[in-house]
């Protein structure tokens, strides 16, 4: 941590500053330049330096180090590979997970997954308990539907994501769906995520739609101090001024986690555009840049879906994107 | 709803979405310029109306309905007076809570709570459950710190505010406590919201910090619809790109909601700035812009906090904010 | 400046970082800690230490300097006050401008300049040269409008502030006009800042809708650089996600800039909000947080306007608001 | 557009509206529902109709045309190509401009256009007019570095994109240079862009940093509504509130751009991340997401660069970028 002085504090206030954090057991450097003074704070839980700032003379306060340790790469350098039963994530082959937003029917979710299957992929995605921002929205069909996921899975030898939205909800996903979905608007429920990082499950990780990079690991980093290691980051677009898209998908998110982190990440091109129209060249964006995988909404009928209609692919659609997906793959020098 | 046809559609497919329309119940009126055609659109449930988004020759989906409706002014053309116990907020009075950030030891809380009586405040603030963005950060000091928190309330007489974070949390926070805080992080956690709606106390719902006025409002239309009408809205700033600040605090919301709603809404100017130094000038813009009240962390020794120091006042800082903002609340009609 | 050294960065890249600066004449201070390396710079012009995040083994460059002088409080602790002819801005009196968005006949800006007189306020605004989004809109009535405005001024014993956003009208700007507005999307217009620069007309200079404070800031110090100390800040709503507003008003900027800058920050409420009945509260709410003056948009028939009809007072209106910001400024501790 | 009525509007406020749309020569079309009126307004100028937003009873007015013309699909459905000398973009070919941040030295340029040739690149960029964002901060070489640029073209047989920041400025690019750039601080200056509206060079528009696609399209509807139809539209990142890029770079503009207009779309991924090694990770996703271009930033020696060295490549990572470039380019349906 660096603590900046003001440009007019005391000698004496440098001097408190300075004692106080070597009474907390700190190691502390001084520079005194001409307009001000920097203090160079090394040690353990640097985070209590902050406490400082409302000391007198003090401008500010900077951390200089990262706020998560067990997903940093910095102290594991290797990537991570998580699996999903056989199906291996942050290896050489992107993932591609595809099924409805939400779980309607036992028709619709057996057709999407019958294409899932065709298409050669692997993992089936279907909501069963829905997060939505109106009281009066469906939804959704809670236990039923992840029963109607199971069968899926046995009738067509797919692996299921499915989100859970609080404790009651996470046992359930736990005894029928193979990775447990933390969903944007959940990624700072902290109290799920300790409850998760008690299982031994797969978790996808979504970004929260207005959450920093740094906040999505610190996210990550709770599942994992709490005992589980098997997460998947997953970004799905941000909020931000521009509402022609229903999000702004930041791709740019995946080069800078590679850097910071050994965990795989997967994009989400459906919520974040909310356009079906934009998917593909997001989904293909999203390839070219280095993600491990995606994650897609694909519905029988579209028109007629329950929940975000709208952005969701025609299985006729998605056949054709995986099709370009798996050349693409291939010229940055992974399989699909 | 209005539905917006491309301008190159065709005219069955405006038929097509005419029939659909319908069909699903809806009253229809066609609107064919020059350029394009509108379709206007009646009746119940016209969310269903973005589902037609997805079929041939729709350029967009406006809604022209309010998401919400039994948090609107439209049915309820009258402000709504929430009581906490004999504290009623939305009124003529602009209520002042006032404490400090986490419950830290019962020494920190009985001189909070002294000052808070001594100033006249009737409502004592405090965090037992904390949402800490780092897994390692002080996580609360969960039921004992409601039982300071409790005893303070009887010493003192004065209500009490704090937070929970799930079922559990809850249920110990709607048994010691007056007023149940539902932090930003969790606003759009519906399965807390439905919780707390199924309660009787009195809830401060704090907007996301991201969330957008409608969907703030839409998450207490699930309190009040799940059947506890005593919301009061707390508005604790928004991100943005500006970093001075730790959020950017929209004071243009009190206008806003008093248009839309007929709830009560409170200020948090301590979260929402993140300097002590510039609590004061908010917390007074905020009693003129006509905030019903405000909510105020305040500690007996800020740079010892163990969360949120630099934001708290210090408690003589405190007394002279109070102090200036009586004579404010008078010159704007109100008494403090 | 602080150089931050990535964790696994070896000493020998170290050393190359130290001989860099030194040789560039810096002062360098090694602070090693167990995890990182971090390196203090001191010296003049820092902002060139930037270009060593290219060498091998910096992980980031952490400026600690303010990227500005001459308007920083630091170098200057006195409030500066500038004069608009004899009304001047920054001391005790809370300034209030008005008028119409754009200048669009002669009755028009005689009957808003009639009232703006007889309220007591001195300065009359008005817009000439129009940047409008599209290309088809209204684009102002350019020298014929200043020549209306300056009419005004002469007959109501008035100051005319009014946008230059050009070398060209900016030259008939200071001719005709007390005060130069540099609109909030010229506000990195540098060009036309250094030439407002090399004149001796106060400037009110918009904050960019997108601007951060250090932006806006460096925007002034270009001006007081180029030789014109004379500069009024003006913070008029930010970009965010929120559609409620047009722009989201940035209050606590207030408190903000009269902690870094000795110039006087006045406060637009009519852009920032965009819809005349939220104008009233957000201008009280401004005075409360301690702007040094307003600048308020009204028309005598808000809508027949060519331009911003929808958040323009009535003069009436505008009459009721100065009323009671007169009684919100004495309790301040301002007049008005 | 549409209309929308209050919730308690009377039918004496609903005439008026009517009456005042006939009169300005509008089609007018009610829907009377449970709740509220709608109002559809058809006709030529509909942009008048925000004016009614002040009249009473009015809820708000809802845009639903596009606010452009020229630049727009409906009315072009196909690509435009603009051609560069003999270099057309928008066509099947992608076309890499690259080259220093900005003119530093003769050395420099020649250094980098040797590399530009050699990698059979057809475009130099270079900054001879730089708008930086402190006025202490190396303002450009200016007309001396537009003649080192222009040497550069005839010894290597490149074309020359360079920025022009006034009217000047302007001049003298349109003299030297190939390509006009707007930079995204510049995007609304609207005189800029009439003036650089009257020339016939290509123009590479960039986004503000915080427009919206909607602004950026009629930015560029104000140059071809000026005369010149050469608009090359570039993308460089948005203002958002994370901070480990520069800025976020949205990629889904590519997409959304294809469909709404038919003007070619350029991608600069140096910029927006502001690092280099973030650089070739985007490049490739726009190459993917169907952009038409890039514009990279690479320097002989980015550690000694004077301006923006921290996100420039070296002259062998661009070859490697370049390399991976024309593989990737071919599997989605171009060359490079």
């Amino acid at each position: 941590m660096i603590v900046v002085m003001r440009h007019d504090a005391e000698q004496e206030q440098i001097e408190a500053i300075r004692h106080r954090l070597i009474d907390e057991g700190f190691q502390v450097h001084l520079s005194q330049g001409v307009e001000r003074t920097i203090i160079g704070v090394i040690g353990e839980n640097t985070e209590r330096v902050f406490a400082v700032s409302s000391m007198a003379g003090v401008e500010q306060v900077v951390p200089v180090h990262r706020p998560y340790k067990l997903v940093s790469r910095e102290f594991h350098p290797d990537d991570s590979i998580i699996n999903i039963g056989k199906v291996p994530v942050g290896g050489k082959r992107v993932i591609v997970m595809a099924g409805p937003c939400a779980v309607e029917s036992h028709d619709q979710v057996m057709q999407a997954a019958e294409v899932v299957q065709q298409l050669g992929l692997s993992v089936l995605r279907g909501g069963a308990y829905k997060p939505r921002t109106s009281p009066y929205s469906f939804q959704g069909m809670r236990v039923d539907g992840l029963k109607i996921l199971a069968e899926a899975r046995d009738r067509y030898g797919l692996m299921i994501i499915t989100e859970a939205v609080d404790h009651e909800s996470l046992q359930q996903v736990v005894e029928w769906a193979d990775v447990v979905q933390i969903g944007a608007r959940n990624m700072q429920n902290y109290e799920l995520l300790k409850a998760v990082g008690q299982t031994e499950k797969p978790v996808l990780l979504k970004r929260g739609f207005a959450s920093t990079i740094d906040e999505w690991l610190q996210a990550a980093e709770y599942i994992v101090a709490h005992g589980n290691p098997n997460v998947i980051l997953c970004e799905r677009g941000i909020r931000t001024y521009e509402s022609k898209t229903r999000n702004t998908l930041d791709l740019s998110a995946i080069p800078v986690i590679k850097e910071l982190s050994h965990l795989p990440v997967v994009i989400d091109p459906s919520h974040s555009t909310g356009h079906w129209n934009w998917v593909a060249p997001m989904a293909r964006a999203a390839v070219a840049a280095g993600a491990d995988g995606l994650i897609i909404e694909a519905h029988p009928n579209p028109a007629e879906a329950l929940s975000d209609g709208p952005q969701s692919l025609s299985l006729p659609h998605l056949a054709e994107l995986v099709h370009s997906l798996r050349a693409l793959a291939e010229v940055v020098g992974r399989t699909l």
